[in-house]
């Protein structure tokens, strides 16, 4: 998972920048208003008679010969190849692997040719020299440049948010920027990491260490991608942790002078070839007709990718083959896309959109997982209020499982596009406490996950999929 | 703190040990059975007229002029120090930077020679080889041996117990043995900790890598002291993160072969000088008893050493300068002693106690908090139950802080031989949920402390050993 906020950002920059001449949403969403409303009693006894095939998906992923399959294949996948950052040998490696292993399940599997950044860590490493020695943890962040070979030995400059950077604007030339603003929320907090690097840049710093975007932390630093912005000198910019960021503050407040040296070997190669992963079961009667799950298979290069996000890619897979399984075809087409690059900006899935919006009014729901598939809590959904009082009744299957919420707000960097066009959308939403405690940190591991969640994930998102897709109408816009 | 279990085991071995020429337990009670015993009624008043005291010393600790001060004070000495693992520079500089703050505090201060071990950890690494290229975070242990410069490549067993490991001994020789053994509770699992080695040698093992004894973990390795058995090779062996045994057993399970490996830099060095530093409040009606005060200086390699145990040292400080401020001067003298060496099993702990032990009679009441200084939850106390009903009077006085509550058991490694030689004792019992997520690991930094915390646990502390110190009778045994 990017992060909301900075997906947030960045759709609104490019709206901004596309809005003369490519009045996108406008255009997409008014080509999709000609679906038929159905009463609402109309459909509660539609979606009603879903009540014995739901229980069958439910029994057969959770109880059944299914059970723990989605962990199994995410450990198998995970424990073999390891994470897979955009442009690396182990994305190519996962690629192939689903590739096989989606056909080995009997899809209908093919790849989608996608352009996507290389940006490499390189070596990496930063020590406090004064007023004492200490080795800090370092993650660069993506599209950081890396540093002179020599390193960057500079002064710190410490401070807790943008604001006083600008205050203290005089004393940031030549010094390293350490930013120690403490943990709001991530989509809040996540504005430091995306651009604390050109802020400091602004006011002549060479380099800036940010305190890592998590609300805990054992010494734990994490990545994620940082922009740029145009006409600004690009510095080095790496995360620390909240334990150093805190210990240079105090010592800062306390009047020591503090002496960073930073040596990071990042740098960005020509883009690279990967692609989009599809496996379909194709519909019965509108086979052009697509309910579309998805996750990413990129990560980022520490831990092992297995919550951010192979868990969604595989729960998306998996709902597929418990519909199979049971030897269930719908009406319409079951799409699962397995992204590429999505934490480089949602390369993948933009790319897709771009190739697939001209099909926009065949695009029932869009439906992502990448907040992890911790225990479900409830389904979040973006539609008009006919889609909602659709999804309403189809959520009501899942009773057995006790996730019958429907919440407002489907979220997602992939399925954005889409939604932003005006298709329906939903996401999951799991008991996520933790989940950035371990977010784009080497603590993104199998050790997070557990078969149980997983096959509860799997259960909702199969019977939320199958049911949309084989409903005889599709989503109201 | 060492650990509970582990210095149980040692004492267990040592009193098996000495239990022919040394029957140090019976003569030392003995020699302290000639307090007199108070009527329950006389107590309760006597110790009832210090209510206003103790509401004198919460209010100066919690609320006035020394709100935050241990905290602060923990601060400045951690974060320019750093960790002070027995036998560094940084412990020499502890014990001079603490030697100096407290006879500037206007208290008594002496320091007592001890020879203490000098392990030190050198470099190491580790990583898995095959099936694919993975870095392993590991921290060696205490005591380890290193290994040759080339490293120890070698074929991996992973097992999840000792019987396990003896059940599968013949595939053990030439290998390095994985312990991948859930975590219980700390003083259950920390016997993989202390023994793996030499269980693992005897089998012909090659070296060990041990899962870290936590019940969380964010890709967290966590060191910790050792013991090789006589006769028994002594092999290298160093723990390793939870998610890295976790992933090892499973790629085991499914039948992968495993390779890894191993480099430690580790040696002992001979024995180095050091000093418990010693700060007093000399008690104006019998100087010559005492009430000690505890926590030791010394800590693990890593992190800061802020929570183990520098918050232990920073109140028992802390409860005299209370005093000190307040113009107190108790019947008895209050001693603050800082150990040194107490990671390694308690050695100048052990040293103390050999030297002093010829006053046993005049040791009122022994009290280490070595478990955290986080919200106070109780008192833990060792007597008998004349004391224990002292005391509980005594801690009634708490009520300000809503911290009443005596539980039956005082521990710490470095009380337990006047305990053991029937001292009265007493320990902290803190919201310590947490603490083993950051015992012996990186993570045991300012961070997780608190100044609300720390004043509370110092107002607890102050009181319980002010009180006791100027009762008119020491604690019957």
């Amino acid at each position: 998972m990017m992060e909301l906020r900075l997906s947030c950002l960045l759709s609104f920059f490019m709206l901004l920048w596309l809005s003369d001449s490519h009045p996108l949403s406008e255009r997409l969403t008014s080509s999709a208003s000609n679906t038929t409303i159905k009463k609402a009693p109309d459909v509660r006894a539609e979606v009603g008679r879903y009540s014995d095939v739901a229980k069958q998906i439910i029994e057969l992923a959770v109880f059944g010969a299914a059970q723990n399959r989605s962990y199994k294949r995410l450990a198998d996948f995970t424990d073999t190849i390891g994470n897979r950052v955009s442009g690396s040998q182990n994305l190519e490696m996962a690629i192939k692997y689903m590739y096989k292993a989606l056909s080995q399940d009997g899809l209908d599997v093919h790849l989608e040719p996608v352009k996507i950044p290389h940006w490499v860590r390189g070596k990496e490493s930063a020590e406090m020299i004064a007023p004492r020695a200490k080795s800090l943890a370092i993650l660069g962040l993506g599209s950081s440049v890396g540093t002179p070979p020599e390193g960057i030995k500079a002064e710190v400059l410490v401070v807790q948010s943008f604001e006083e950077l600008k205050r203290r604007a005089s004393e940031a030339a030549g010094r390293i920027v350490v930013f120690n603003q403490p943990f709001i929320s991530y989509g809040e907090t996540v504005s430091y990491r995306a651009f604390g690097a050109s802020e400091a840049a602004k006011v002549g710093a060479v380099a800036t260490l940010i305190r890592s975007v998590t609300p805990f932390s054992i010494n734990s630093p994490h990545t994620g991608w940082q922009i740029y912005q145009d006409g600004v000198k690009r510095i080095p910019t790496a995360c620390i942790t909240v334990e150093d960021a805190e210990l240079m503050w105090r010592l800062a407040q306390n009047k020591h002078k503090i002496i960073v040296r930073l040596e990071m070997g990042a740098q960005t190669l020509p883009d690279a070839d990967s692609f989009n992963t599809v496996a379909e079961i194709r519909g019965w009667q509108h086979p052009e007709q697509v309910v579309l799950l998805s996750g990413h298979l990129d990560s980022w290069d520490v831990g092992q990718g297995a919550m951010d996000d192979g868990g969604g890619a595989m729960i998306s897979w998996e709902a597929l083959s418990l519909i199979k399984d049971l030897g269930l075809r719908p009406r319409r087409t079951l799409r699962a896309v397995l992204w590429t690059a999505e934490e480089q900006g949602g390369v993948g899935a933009q790319q897709y959109f771009n190739l697939h919006k001209e099909n926009i009014s065949n695009f029932d729901l869009v439906m992502e997982s990448d907040l992890g598939t911790f225990t479900p809590m409830a389904l979040q959904f973006t539609g008009s209020d006919a889609a909602q009082k659709v999804m309403e009744e189809v959520v009501k299957l899942l009773a057995p499982i006790n996730t019958t919420k429907l919440e407002r707000g489907g979220e997602g960097t992939d399925i954005s596009p889409w939604m932003q066009a005006g298709v329906p959308g939903a996401s999951l939403h799991v008991a996520d406490s933790r989940y950035f405690w371990f977010h784009h940190s080497e603590g993104d591991t199998m050790t997070v996950q557990n078969p149980r969640d997983m096959d509860l994930c799997s259960a909702l998102w199969a019977v939320v999929s199958y049911v949309i897709a084989d409903l005889q109408d599709m989503l109201p816009r």
